[in-house]
């Protein structure tokens, strides 16, 4: 994963694009850079469709997500490897949520004539590497003009065992709510290309919110290893931010939440980019999506097995955030006041 | 499927749209018009992901296909639940092309924030009704904000046997290439669409040639008839053109092809429509996408099991229109004299 670079992103405008090259050509740039399929994939990228061996006693986990030009990147930004691996990552976050190992992907591309080869090349790279890196294989998919932004869409199929599946329901009163990782990060990283800040005048905690931003990573080892243990009741990833995957787990679990302001880990860095504009920086960083960390709920008796297993992982915090509670309200408590948490992401 | 309607499409640009209703309430109309998901599909719509049991002894068959506003329809064209019926069938063909039985499928959605709430609801409803009448679930997707265009990506997955399964490359020289259905019938439809005829002022063909552009179907069973009886060496669907397809197959299986010109089924009523312009009829039938019929390599000795397991289909003629060959030219064969056959469609 490239995630970051201090030079300036995209190539020259010169060279070819996707409409010199065509079809045909794309598909083969796409098929010689995913590889040769793996045994359990016995026919990849080329027919009409994929044909993928299931993992004997395992169920699929299936997750689509996209990332829109304009909405979710912008290629003035963000290098297209970076963006190519982060549209695999944020599929990948799903399954990692649900314990499941990342198996098969599929890829699907919406393109504007006019972008470069390179960065086809470089985007194809990207979603390439990031398979490889979780040993997933990218088997198939779909190339289409754009007659506006580049649209990608990925989906990904896991393996989970039936009775080891993570799901946002089985929360219960009492149980702790524990974060991987930390919060607000992506948020700040945003805010910082949004400011138009130069990357070579920016600090090494600013840039490693840039980072987070343009090149998560997917919580996959740590999902696996707590659902193997059975160590949590419940479990989301924090794609639209930590106040809204509170409240998700809550609601379909039937709970109410208690979040301690004090307990939640904001990025080194942070907080100072999510205070511009006068926002509060715990709330900037409650509501900032992208992170891509795990939320956990878990019972009193599996906390020593759900520590265990975060140890397992290994060089991964997590911190208690809070508590599921009978009480359906959610709320966050801010110097001994209890306040809604207002979970404010919305895609529209 | 409502394929064609005589009323004009889309809604009244007054009523809600969906950025009034907020991606939560989308998710929600989505699940609700999804249904509840089969027993195979132990987590549906509403976690991280969907979580499916895969066929027991079969292997998963994975297909991506997307359709873009302004490449692939026009939403002041054709009726929204069309248009979601037809982003669900074009997967399904794919599926059909490799003798699987479609089971579940995920929906990405790139949303324009005007498009209105009536035409989401009936777009998930032409999803929704393709998907049960193949006998496959809605089990997953994701809702995204576009800056243009409207984009519908579809994943289709389906189960197929492992030795069942019907590729691009299993054809040899002497095998007969059968089509089912006839050609040329889309690309009318598209050609009747883009001349702005008014659909009151149709007969009944041209109508017919509209209905199979924007409502095409899937040869799901005669895709699994065949397969299940091993009748064919190689298969794939038509969606960009007869002459696309006996190219594909060709290539894939190491053989050349040739093509009587006189054998070709050309859909009644279209030949006029894509006489327009000054184009021969057979070669714009021989170019025109989205037919989405089959075309199988059926060796000599397979003919009438090919035969038997059409009839099992009922009601849907195949001809015969051409060769496998030893000479890896793909040739068109037109009163006696060879010519090479273009395969024309590029989507660059």
């Amino acid at each position: 994963m490239s995630g970051l670079s201090l030079t300036s992103p995209g190539t020259a405008p010169n060279g070819p694009t996707v409409a010199d090259a065509g079809e045909r050509d794309l598909v083969r740039r796409v098929r010689q850079r995913a590889g040769a399929p793996p045994p359990f994939v016995p026919i990849g990228i080329g027919d009409d469709a994929a044909v993928v061996e299931p993992m004997r006693g395992m169920l699929d986990v299936v997750t689509t997500d996209v990332l829109v030009e304009g909405v979710h990147f912008r290629r003035d930004w963000t290098e297209p490897r970076a963006i190519g691996a982060k549209a695999v990552t944020v599929n990948f976050s799903d399954l990692a949520a649900m314990g499941a190992r990342p198996r098969v992907v599929t890829l699907s591309l919406v393109l504007p004539a006019a972008l470069p080869l390179a960065d086809f090349d470089a985007l194809i790279d990207g979603v390439a590497a990031e398979c490889a890196a979780a040993g997933a294989s990218l088997v198939g998919g779909n190339i289409a003009r754009s007659p506006g932004p580049l649209v990608i869409d990925v989906t990904a199929i896991g393996a989970a065992n039936r009775r080891r599946i993570l799901r946002r329901t089985g929360g219960r009163a009492g149980d702790g709510l524990y974060l991987t990782g930390a919060v607000g990060g992506a948020a700040a990283g945003l805010a910082i290309l949004e400011s138009g800040a130069e990357r070579g005048a920016l600090n090494a905690e600013s840039l490693a919110c840039v980072a987070r931003y343009e090149g998560p990573v997917a919580r996959l080892r740590c999902g696996r290893m707590v659902a193997a243990r059975r160590a949590a009741s419940a479990c989301m990833d924090l794609s639209d931010g930590l106040a809204d995957a509170v409240r998700q787990i809550a609601e379909a679990s039937g709970t109410g939440a208690e979040i301690d302001s004090t307990a939640i880990p904001v990025q080194p860095g942070a907080a100072s980019w999510l205070a511009r504009g006068g926002a509060d920086p715990i709330d900037a960083a409650l509501t900032g999506g992208e992170d891509y960390e795990l939320l956990f709920a878990v019972p009193p008796r599996r906390r020593k097995a759900f520590l265990a297993a975060i140890r397992h992982v290994g060089n991964l915090p997590v911190a208690k955030v809070g508590t599921l509670t009978r009480d359906p309200a959610i709320t966050l408590m801010r110097a001994g006041v209890a306040t809604t948490l207002n979970s404010g992401f919305s895609h529209f």
